[in-house]
């Protein structure tokens, strides 16, 4: 991360891997008016190879350039979270629309969700196959929602499942997909080898025991390989956020399984700044469905976001309310990531009427092996990327890792 | 409600329609030591009519008594809380199981979900058919979670939908019933009456100003007919804490559409006490899926019980948290439904060593026209029963009711 400090172009960033986060005013004030907005991605907490560091991290870098296109042509937040998910999606690396996980039947079922900071409206798909970019579903839903009631008074939904998503989908315009072309070579080799691993557990102990073998089995087993579910995370030169999430799942769920992508408060969360909120936040999450629906990280970080220091309050919130949370008491390792924002209006140096600026804070932590980011501003030429790795020596799903920087965004006001 | 306090055999419960709430020093001393534990149940937030009150209250009576039956035989307040259930959901006049709202395809779709508070495991399933009592699902799935890792180190799902769910379901022994029994005279005549008036409004405007036409539409609708989640919520001789709701869900909704009750947050919510909170508290809703997915209500009453003050706590909550909600900002009326109860240990004026005391504060309320509850101490030969209205003048979705009472329970120590 160092190197990034070097590049005259990176000036506006300032990192710190360590404690203390850096203090507001410490933010270099690169200048440069006119769009803004800033674009931070994930593909995936999980593990990322070395070998395909560099599929990631491309992978990463096209998402952020999507949205910044979508931001530099005007998009609010949302649609321009959209446009970087789509590219996630559409990548055969990542779990999620694409080359997502196998199931128990041999079926894809995706997962997707949208935020958007300012309507606070939500639209989130789940176990959906057959459609490409189930985020272009999440999406419409939330878009047909703030149009409001349907005819005879119903209430639009928000969040649709199964085949009754997908044609709803494709009656919306969503065009759909053979779910046998969404199957890449390396998602069938891993649901073959997945499908052996299990048959050979289940051989090794056909007893009925089946706590005993459960135990049994879960000591061997990483279990971390597969949980590359996709996010974004927006804020556009108006200052409103937006976040979103897909994912193909765990490999080898049960049909009909959904994970915390498709679930309110859990794969995703944005709010503006409003009387209650100094900040407005944008949160998304990745790793194992049902840790994280079941602490609700992703509304949790966003809370905690409203603290003085984002740095300590992502810090805490990953440690009391994810690794140490009652919720999760039971569990011996408490797999997930996060990547968060937060932006303020701030006071400018040198005052100018037709200047505003924004602050933005942005982190990411995971207790996942890796966590693969990217991130850039509507006034970088391209995007950063990074693969952040547990310390070594540490123990996944024990402990964490926690990264971040501050940008200034500026832009003209007309 | 005043009546209720003539009986010799209901002084244990102190009711207060309006403020103050009964201070907790204030409550009667009924001393019984045995068995004990305590249940409140709903039949659905929306409008009773007067013409089908005994039935809903009825099936409220028969629902608290299968809870005090198994709190009787030993059971923990989850076994407890699926067994009201199941008489909620196996009554055709509810919305839930048996006799469930049709969707626009003419199906029958159900969500449902059970929350421990003594584990904080959730089981959930949505839009699922088929399955005549989806709580017995979602209680296996919180069961089966319990058990730890499948085979091969698989986590087990807590949420499953659509027919992933049912087979499932199935295949774990819950018993399947052909779709077509779970309908009702009445489910299908409200269908049809439904359908009809769809297609009037359809009808009257069959031009392309959606927007135009939707609010259109809603203006002239009610929309509250058929909201009739049902829920229980329940604490046992140890003070454990559980929670549950089920829902055929809103009236001629998209299939797939999955509403509140099997959103982790929103439809249920149990948590016994810790040492971050002094109470134990358990949640469960009723209304439109929608509104309590995107204000969480279950979750927020279940923080908001913390507060000194239980009755001015659920107020505040129902006031600032839903009716006035920012994440409801577009919404004319927020339309919905709540029971709480919290308990915590209490000092006995007569010490004794072999007689532990449990207060428990419990309350409904509700912003549609009127609520059906029913609640039962294990030590009360029969359950009670009452409906809730609106004050008179006063809108639907615009204001609330709210009331509740005061139960102390003991039993004794082994």
């Amino acid at each position: 991360m160092e190197s990034l400090q070097n590049s005259a172009e990176e000036q506006q960033y300032i990192f710190y891997k360590d404690n203390p986060w850096p203090n507001k005013q410490e933010s270099t004030n690169n200048y440069k008016p006119g769009v803004s907005g800033f674009v931070l991605v994930h593909a995936g907490a999980g593990y990322h190879s070395e070998s395909k560091a560099k599929e990631y991290k491309h992978v990463c870098k096209r998402a952020c350039q999507q949205a910044v296109d979508q931001l530099k042509a005007g998009a609010l937040a949302v649609e321009a979270v959209a446009a970087a998910l789509v590219e996630l999606e559409d990548s055969p690396f990542t779990n999620a629309g694409m080359g997502s996980n196998i199931n128990l039947s041999g079926q894809i079922e995706c997962d997707a969700s949208i935020m958007d900071g300012k309507s606070l409206h939500y639209g989130a798909v789940g176990a959906i196959s057959g459609i490409k970019n189930p985020v272009l579903v999440a999406n419409r839903l939330l878009s047909e929602a703030q149009k409001g009631k349907l005819s005879a008074g119903r209430i639009p939904p928000c969040f649709l499942v199964g085949r009754g998503a997908h044609d709803w989908a494709v009656s919306h315009g969503v065009p759909a997909c053979p779910s046998e072309k969404m199957a890449t070579k390396f998602s069938l080799s891993a649901y073959k080898r997945n499908k052996r691993k299990m048959e050979l557990a289940e051989k090794m102990d056909p007893g009925h025991n089946q706590t005993k073998k459960r135990r049994q089995s879960s000591r061997n087993e990483n279990g971390s390989e597969c949980l590359d579910t996709v996010g974004a995370i927006v804020v556009d030169m108006q200052g409103n956020v937006a976040a979103a999430v897909s994912s193909g799942g765990l490999a080898m769920k049960h049909p009909g399984r959904v994970g915390q992508a498709a679930h309110y408060g859990c794969g995703c969360w944005a709010e503006n700044a409003c009387n209650m909120n100094s900040y407005s936040t944008a949160v998304s999450t990745s790793g194992c469905g049902e840790h994280l629906i079941r602490t609700m990280l992703a509304r949790e970080c966003s809370a905690a976001m409203q603290s003085e220091d984002a740095h300590q309050a992502l810090l805490d919130a990953m440690q009391n309310k994810f690794i140490s949370s009652p919720f999760l008491a039971s569990e011996d390792r408490v797999l997930g990531g996060v990547i968060v924002l937060r932006c303020c209006k701030c006071v400018e140096p040198q005052p100018s009427t037709n200047v505003k600026g924004c602050l933005v804070e942005f982190l990411w932590s995971h207790t996942t092996e890796s966590m693969c980011v990217g991130y850039m501003s509507a006034q970088d030429s391209k995007a950063k990327t990074h693969i952040s790795r547990l310390p070594p020596g540490t123990v996944p799903g024990q402990s964490l890792a926690i990264e971040g920087g501050v940008c200034r965004l500026t832009s003209a006001v007309d």
